[in-house]
C-alpha cells in the first residue's frame, strides 16, 4: 500500500489531503503543517524553500513513496529544489490547477488568485500558458482571504465577506475572464462567497486537480481497504490550535496531532 | 549614549519605535523583524518564547543596554525568559500600557484589543488588575485588523473597514468601557476607525506607554544630539517587503535592512 507525504505551511493543505482520501482512500498519508512558521504566502522565495526543503526531509523519514507539496505559495517557488534533494516523486499543486484551467477554459482569459509570493512568483501564470500559449492570464493576490477562512467568516451573505470578495475580485470580472483558479488552499471554503460574485465563471479548485494526478501516479498502488489506511498528522507549533480549525479543512474529525520541531 | 534594542514579529514594532524616538531622540537604536516567522499573535507560548529568546540573542551582540520587546504577544508570554537569561533591562509594551489604562480610566471598566496570543495568555487582564484590583477587564482579539493594516485598508470610511471594526468593537462597546488598551502594535494604524465606532471612549496606545518608560529608565542617560543617533534595521526574511511598508509604520523613511538569521 502506498504512503503519500502531504506538507503545508499550516492547516489549509487539509483541502488537499480532503481530495486525496476520496480519490485514493486506500492510501496512507503523512501530513506536516509547518503551524510555527505559518503562513508562507507573505514571505520570500529563499525563506520558503528553505522550510520548504526542512518539511521535505522530515516526511522522507516516515517511508514515504510521493511527496505532494499542498501548499500554493512552496509549489509556486520551491518544487526544482525539492526534487534535486528528494528521491521519490515530488507533486506541486499549481501545475495540475494551471492544466485544468487551461482546460477548462472556453475564451482563454484565466484569473488566478493567490497568496502575495503565489502571485509575484509567476508560477500560474507560466504554467498556464506553457499549456496554452495563447492563454491571457489575470492574476491578483488576496491577502485578506486567508484569515477571514480562519477566523471562520465565510457565509456569502455576511456583508463584510461580500464587500472583500467584491473588492478583489471585480477587476477579474471585468477583464472578461470564464475561468478562475483558486490558487492558494484556504480559498476553496470561500467558494460560495466567490461564485455568488461571479456567476457564469468556472471555478478550478487546485485540491481535485492535484489528487487526480496522484490517483493517475499511484496507479494500482492506490488499492486497498480504506478502512486500513491511516493517517497521522504533525504540527510544528503546539497541536491544540491546529486540532481546532483542523475538522473544517478537512470535512472529518481529527483526533490527534503530534507536534514537532523540523 | 545609550543603544536600545528592540525587536517585534515583524514590522508593527516601529509603531514602538516611532514613539521611542520622539521620547528619547539621542539614542542608538537596533530593529530586529522576525520577519521570516510573523506573525507570532497565532502561535504557541512555547514557539513564541523559543522565538523570542532567538531574536534577544541578536540583539544582547550589539551591546545594547536596554531590550525593548515591541510585540505584545512576545510581551505576553516571553519576559521572564528574556528576563532570565539577558543582563540588561528588559522592558515588555503590556505593563505600561496596563498601567496607563488602569490609571486614565473613570470607571475602572477597561477593553483590551489584541491578537489571539496576547488575549489568551491573560496578561493585560492581570496587569490591569494588579494595579487597579477593582477593573473590570473585557478582551478580545482581532485577528483581522493585522492584515488589515498591512494591506494599508485603515481608512475609517471605508464600509468593509468600518463593517469590521465594527463587529469586533461592538460587544466591547455595549459592554461600557471607557477606556480601550490597544494591544498590538499594527492597531495605531486603525485608530481612526476604531476612534469613530468608539465615539468618548479613550485609547491607550501601549507605544507612548513604552517610550515614557524606556525614558525614565535611561535618564540623562538619553541627552545627546538626535542628529548623531544611528539607527539599524535587520530583518529575518528578505529586506524589499519589509521596506516597502516600514516607512508607513515608522513615519518617517526607512532606507535600509539588512537580512539576518537568527
Amino acid at each position: 500500500m502506498a504512503r503519500i507525504g502531504i506538507f503545508d505551511s499550516g492547516v489549509g493543505g487539509l483541502t488537499v489531503q480532503r481530495a486525496l482520501l476520496e480519490a485514493v482512500p486506500a492510501a496512507d498519508t503523512v501530513y506536516l503543517g509547518d503551524t510555527a512558521r505559518v503562513p508562507y504566502g507573505t514571505k520570500s522565495a529563499e525563506t520558503v524553500t528553505q522550510y520548504s526543503l526542512r518539511n521535505a526531509r522530515f516526511l522522507a523519514r516516515h517511508d514515504i513513496d510521493l511527496l505532494v507539496v499542498a501548499c500554493n505559495t512552496a509549489s509556486a517557488v520551491a518544487l526544482p529544489a525539492l526534487r534535486a534533494e528528494l528521491a521519490v516523486p515530488v507533486v506541486g499543486v499549481v501545475d495540475p490547477g494551471a492544466r485544468a484551467a487551461a482546460r477548462a477554459s472556453r475564451t482563454g482569459r484565466i484569473g488566478v488568485i493567490g497568496t502575495q509570493g503565489t502571485v509575484a512568483s509567476g508560477a500560474y501564470q507560466a504554467a498556464i500558458r506553457r499549456e496554452r500559449p495563447d492563454a491571457v492570464v489575470v492574476a491578483r493576490a488576496c491577502p485578506l482571504f486567508v484569515p477571514l477562512a480562519e477566523e471562520g467568516w465565510i457565509d456569502p451573505a455576511d456583508e463584510i465577506v461580500r464587500g472583500i470578495v467584491r473588492r478583489y475580485l471585480a477587476p477579474l470580472r471585468d477583464a472578461g475572464i470564464d475561468t478562475l483558479v483558486l490558487g492558494c488552499t484556504h480559498y476553496p471554503l470561500l467558494q460560495p462567497a466567490i461564485a455568488a460574485e461571479l456567476p457564469g465563471i468556472l471555478l478550478v479548485d487546485s485540491a481535485h486537480a492535484i489528487a487526480a494526478e496522484v490517483r493517475a501516479q499511484l496507479g494500482a498502488d492506490a488499492g486497498g481497504p480504506p478502512d486500513a489506511a491511516e493517517h497521522r498528522f504533525f504540527v510544528t507549533d503546539a497541536p491544540e490550535k491546529f486540532l481546532a480549525v483542523a475538522g473544517r479543512f478537512l470535512g472529518r474529525p481529527v483526533e490527534a496531532a503530534e507536534h514537532v520541531d523540523v
